[in-house]
């Protein structure tokens, strides 16, 4: 059970998981109560040494929280919420919060509450939720599923002319269309130099003859997400983004290679960071080869170079190296894969040859 | 200018805006550095009390950061961020918080680095972001054009046999292609009973006939969001939601009269709750009558019987009152306000007649 593994690995009398207002809602609430609907502002799940779960919560959310897991608990007034958060945690004198996701004022709530000792969790709770069951598995390969079909489908989408703003509109609507329940993250469409720009947001520059066109997308499907990113080109590039399509691929390739259970996150950063950095593009890879994803776009495990994690059957990763040429244009590929005893399993699917339409 | 009205407000040596990672990002960061773009995670923007700006990200992000607001300071390895922030911070011994967006962790951080006394300050910037300025107010304005209009078009796209997905989709479709840059929030689509759950998330529940639909939803445009809810019905409904309706819009008309500059937040709230109880639906209205938005879909000031906010122009607030009855359906009306000294003027648009499909 989710709340008993959480528990054991804690060891605390109660681990609080608390929402503040959006968007500072921990996807853990929904992970433990197994909740589908709701939004929870200002309420918390709590987890006890047994593994038992009291949820509280508003009136607001009264009867969706009643469709999920836990002993529910509903406050009117602030000070009803209070009061049952004195009552739960009598006779807790070790608490353990997520630091990483409660706002200081709830922790300085809490902490006014219960003379119980603090600790941060966060690390435990990441290690429990970076190991996806069978269930979760089979959300995010749906997931996954949604967003390559719209991958495969860029080079029919594109258009000279069109924006990055369209083209986002017109990824995300296929998604949509094909049984998504939403974006896992804001799509990022990012046309010529603007790719050399990771985190790029859409934008009303068109598409030219010669363009590099990135885009990093996912579907979330049900609480999921997945999260791919394919880069093709509008006629012939300059050679040198040709030549950094090819490295950026052979990284990948080396990457994925070093995925496996048991395996050093970090290598895997390592080796597709050595074949960048080996090329003419040494520095050009400026962040992690990738990142745990699940209710999260962002989670554990961490794939960078200063990693300590060490992959686990069952996690979900991102094996996304890229090169970025301020001026010029970027390039990165990006696949959600699945942790296996066997190495690295694609769970995203879509021609990794350099594509020019 | 933003960073100024914020040091001022704040009166301290410096005020840190910090983001953790996704989604625990503080949108306040945008807004005093007049970024379009980044996702920013680790990020922090410092306003001095002489109103300017350093910021303070990693590699991944800086082209993006240089073009916004504030002096850039790019840090490839964590200590690296340490040191800047030591130097940055050096002789401030008061420092402000953001104590609602900064998580626990990033708390304790900032405490680890300086040896200043931290204050939380959520409450003087919200008071800051709470009054808009007029490019905002521009912005939101055509964030509600494009929902309304949406909202307008509902009639036409509600088909019997429907889902509450594929209506959700529709809607966030129609946004888009209106030049919406996305979802203000995850599109609330609600068929029958289930339309008696405020935060209901679309589900595959087909809508009948005498079902309510209720749809909340809000585009973005820019950073910036609109929000309205409009409930309609396929054919006719039960008698008690057509009283239910019409007793919503009377009261969403009472709480608005008590909208305008100068007049104290709650007296709209128990304006139009006065109207609610007052009927056979007494007690079903279990929410507020609003809140603030901005960049966020939920900010101050607080539209509830408990407020203690008073109304100044330029504020954006919701107003929505709604009642809701378990096993039979749920009816809210909203609608984004803009608040003058002459009252208030709604930015959202749509036919608020009890509408039959």
């Amino acid at each position: 059970m989710r709340t008993q593994r959480i528990a054991d690995r804690a060891k605390k009398d109660a681990v609080i998981i608390a929402n503040g207002g959006m968007p500072f809602l921990d996807p853990v609430f929904w992970y433990v109560t197994e909740q589908r609907s709701g939004s929870f502002e200002g309420s918390m799940a709590i987890i006890f040494r047994d593994g038992s779960l009291d949820v509280i919560t508003g009136r607001l959310e009264e009867t969706t929280a009643r469709s999920g897991n836990g002993n529910v608990h509903v406050y009117e007034r602030r000070e009803e919420r209070r009061e049952i958060l004195e009552g739960l945690l009598k006779g807790c004198r070790r608490i353990g919060i997520s630091g990483g996701s409660v706002t200081y004022n709830f922790s300085e709530y809490i902490k006014n509450i219960t003379n119980a000792k603090l600790f941060d969790v966060s690390k435990e709770i990441a290690d429990v939720t970076a190991v996806k069951d069978d269930k979760e598995i089979a959300e995010i390969r749906e997931a996954c599923r949604i967003s390559s079909r719209t991958a495969r489908a860029i080079p029919d989408i594109l258009q000279e002319g069109m924006t990055e703003k369209e083209a986002a509109w017109l990824i995300d609507s296929r998604m949509r269309a094909d049984g998504g329940d939403g974006n896992a993250f804001e799509t990022i469409a990012a046309f010529g130099p603007n790719a050399a720009e990771p985190h790029h947001r859409p934008s009303g520059r068109t598409l030219g003859r010669g363009d590099t066109a990135l885009f990093d997308f996912g579907s979330r499907y049900g609480m999921y997400c997945s999260d791919l990113t394919r880069t093709v080109f509008l006629g012939r590039p300059d050679d040198i983004l040709i030549r950094a399509y090819e490295t950026v691929k052979r990284a990948q390739e080396a990457g994925m290679e070093k995925m496996r259970a048991g395996g050093r996150a970090k290598s895997a950063d390592l080796a597709a960071r050595k074949v960048i950095d080996g090329s003419e593009f040494r520095g050009r890879f400026i962040h992690s080869f990738g990142h745990g994803l699940g209710m999260n776009a962002h989670e554990g495990p961490s794939v960078s170079h200063l990693s300590k994690d060490v992959f686990k059957e069952g996690m979900i990763v991102t094996a996304e190296p890229g090169i970025y040429i301020p001026g010029v244009g970027g390039i990165r590929i990006e696949d959600t894969i699945l942790i296996t005893n066997d190495g690295a399993e694609r769970l995203t699917d879509f021609d990794k040859e350099m594509t020019v339409i």
